[in-house]
């Protein structure tokens, strides 16, 4: 039984598989192959797009979603193996995964990293035990990556720029008020590399590397596709070609939940909100982030509101990509 | 591409219809206009009827509604063009509006005033934002105002006395422990004057005149119907003769956000209770409210336990008229 | 018109019907019986597989299921009679009992004790409004009682022994780090003497006599059906030859809310936790808990990893009961 984690344990050509399916979905073809089924959307944090895509997604595809809110609506969750409950968790998810696959026929979870140890967290250490304990496939909704939304934006390049192999891929950090997980980030990287573009990341500093798992995945893939990886701290060398520009923000693994020792690194980036100016270096490059996404902190009104800008496109895309990775896993073996 | 953000915006004719469309709904009348569509409920506030007479009516008219709580489970949102997001809000409600428009067919939205500054908040600013960034039409489940309430207050009147066309139409401000937000009492104004019934407002002090722009868009339609608008403090000139009795509390403008100042004018009103002895004063009138209802607060018992009482029919109207409004807005256009 | 409150207003044979036809919808039997209906969802507390299960199971049966979270997403609710309600509550449930059942078809609630006065919530007051207000059938989804959970249980149980009568049922008080409320202890011995087992309850103390509403209706049954009920603190002479094992923690009612009290007396069971030593006095017994359950404070990660653990049946049986439920409640007079 297959899983959507991430998109590593896909191949590029089973990946492509699903962006075509998701087309062809946007393009108006009609599926029915949730009749019967249904989605339990188990979210430990806050969400717009995701829970309203695959709740629609679902039903679109004649399935039934019920949203499960992980913090609050229901009984604090433990993971790990052997521990005495004595605490704040009530239940184990040994328990909660084998119940819900009672259940239904798919579990999608969002589980974010709590900022206390990047050694434990990076194992993403919840999802893994649904993934283990269930009996249905499980669907990252983003933990420590975001696959969902690695498909959403090559839909979205795609259809913009044909194949994207052999295109200039940036990945450039952006302000934000607060540190923010690397999700995101570790997800345009693997994405971009695996797709065969040249991916440059744009970082105030090299603390910003992200972790060694992604870096040297990337490295395999751009390896693989005769590409390129860099990192730079030089605006100018980053934007200056570009065909894509992906803003994230993210907090320095070093200083991971230390964030006041981070300050300093931090300050490094403080110009570098995508502007007009920063754009027009680019080879007429088009820009992207997930959303949500802070106006005039992360990128400029004048971008945002550009042609250039695809972050509704994208977002749009996640519907249709979400229904195809249900689709696919919901119909494993051919059922 | 049209709204339901307020009555103003629609004719007498054009509620008419929407009325007698939801008059059909509730004897049986079945409709499938909604069948693959979908209607995602996004609320700032809490909510017991609304969603689920919005969720239930979607169902029943073949669409699929999703709820969507904007404080907690998802991200705060920010309306003012312009702005650094560098504080709270951590989305902009151009992105939301258009990703939510490319997953749904119709956007609801529920978001009461804060108290801050009653100068912005008249504006209607979050639902404004929506409606002029959606690409779908957008519903008020109040705001400023309720329209949708209004329409089920109409059916209730019209079920109960037919036409209502120069009744005795009362609107009584009555006690609550807190000041509350003007909303239903702006709304009953409009649609009791719209539908050309003879209005008094009873008001322990005239500081708790409705904004001008309800107070003069009433006067014009009491002046086009020939009927009359009154605002009185005495309870026995208000309750003599009156056909239908509506209670709501507001807080005084001139007050918005400053209620310790307004405790005196509160005082005042200590009496407005409505009671059986009020209720023999009137023409052998009916007598509703908007639920949530503080028993033995803002009604005793004895009225609200007696047949004189509509807010149970008012209230199951409130399926029946949003069926009527979710169908004629989604099928714009002849789709 | 039947409400699902208690099992105690059922007959052992209708309970028996209800549990064959569960055990028909797990075997694949197909029914719309709730086509075109729709069922309210009231939760006053966390829930994962109740949530789940109702909505899932209407769903199956061809119905609509909405969630409606009771505090914090809906207004707080007063349900005592003649009350002046200038408090925290905003509505009553006469009212919202009422506009309820004129949107649905069926009214599910979840409301736990609250610690503050036996002698008040014995008489389960919120969902006892309810029934009495309500115009169409309420369900108990877990008050001071659990009656899905007594027909998961016995499903299971049946499931796995065929008939249970004349078995030995131990339901044995087990470590919890705090007090817990006694509904669950409640209905297993309900469910458990009025299906003919001999009872044996196995506390710390006296001072964990259940209520004695529930202890004398376990007599009657017992009684009855020519079966044994017996309390007891020794732990050899309660599992010595038990054919089950069902665990559950719960405050001691004479020390209601003044916990600290009790500790005395729960320190007396610190040595309650199931464990593999324990299950060897058995007959060769099965092993059970409602979820959610904490592992190596009440049962032993050995005993819950073992195959004589039927907790995930149980919770999973409980998908199939409320099917068997709702669509008995949804078709009374024939319908």
């Amino acid at each position: 039984m297959r899983h959507f984690l991430t998109t590593a344990d896909w191949s590029r050509s089973e990946l492509q598989g699903l962006l075509d399916r998701a087309a062809a979905f946007k393009s108006g073809t009609v599926s029915r192959s949730l009749e019967g089924k249904s989605i339990a959307l188990l979210f430990f944090n806050p969400s717009l797009r995701t829970r309203s895509s695959f709740d629609i997604g679902a039903h679109q595809l004649g399935g039934h979603a019920i949203v499960l809110d992980a913090k609050g609506a229901t009984w604090p969750l433990e993971f790990s193996d052997g521990t005495v409950m004595d605490g704040s968790e009530e239940e184990h998810v040994r328990e909660a995964a084998r119940v819900l696959s009672s259940y239904v026929d798919l579990i999608a979870i969002r589980c974010f990293p709590e900022f206390k140890d990047w050694g434990t967290e990076r194992e993403d250490p919840m999802i893994s035990a649904f993934a283990e304990h269930a009996t249905v496939p499980v669907i990252n909704m983003e933990t420590i990556v975001h696959p969902c939304q690695e498909l959403a934006l090559m839909l979205a390049l795609q259809e913009r720029m044909g194949s994207v192999e052999g295109k200039e891929f940036l990945l450039t950090w952006v302000p934000h008020p607060k540190p923010l997980n690397t999700a995101v980030a570790n997800s345009a990287l693997l994405i971009a590399s695996k797709f065969g573009m040249n991916v440059r990341m744009l970082v105030p500093d090299e603390v910003y590397r992200l972790d060694e798992r992604y870096m040297s995945a990337a490295e395999a893939f751009v390896g693989e596709a005769g590409s390129s990886l860099t990192l730079t701290t030089h605006v100018e060398a980053a934007y200056s070609g570009a065909d894509v520009v992906y803003a994230k923000s993210w907090g320095a693994l070093p200083f991971y939940g230390n964030w006041d020792d981070e300050a300093p690194f931090r300050a490094k980036g403080a110009d570098f909100m995508i502007t007009p100016e920063k754009m027009a270096m680019t080879n007429n490059g088009v820009v992207s982030h997930c959303l949500p996404m802070r106006r005039n902190v992360k990128i400029a009104d004048a971008v945002v509101d550009s042609p250039a800008f695809l972050g509704i496109e994208e977002a749009g895309n996640r519907l249709h990509v979400q229904k195809a990775v249900m689709e696919s896993l919901a119909t494993q073996g051919g059922s």
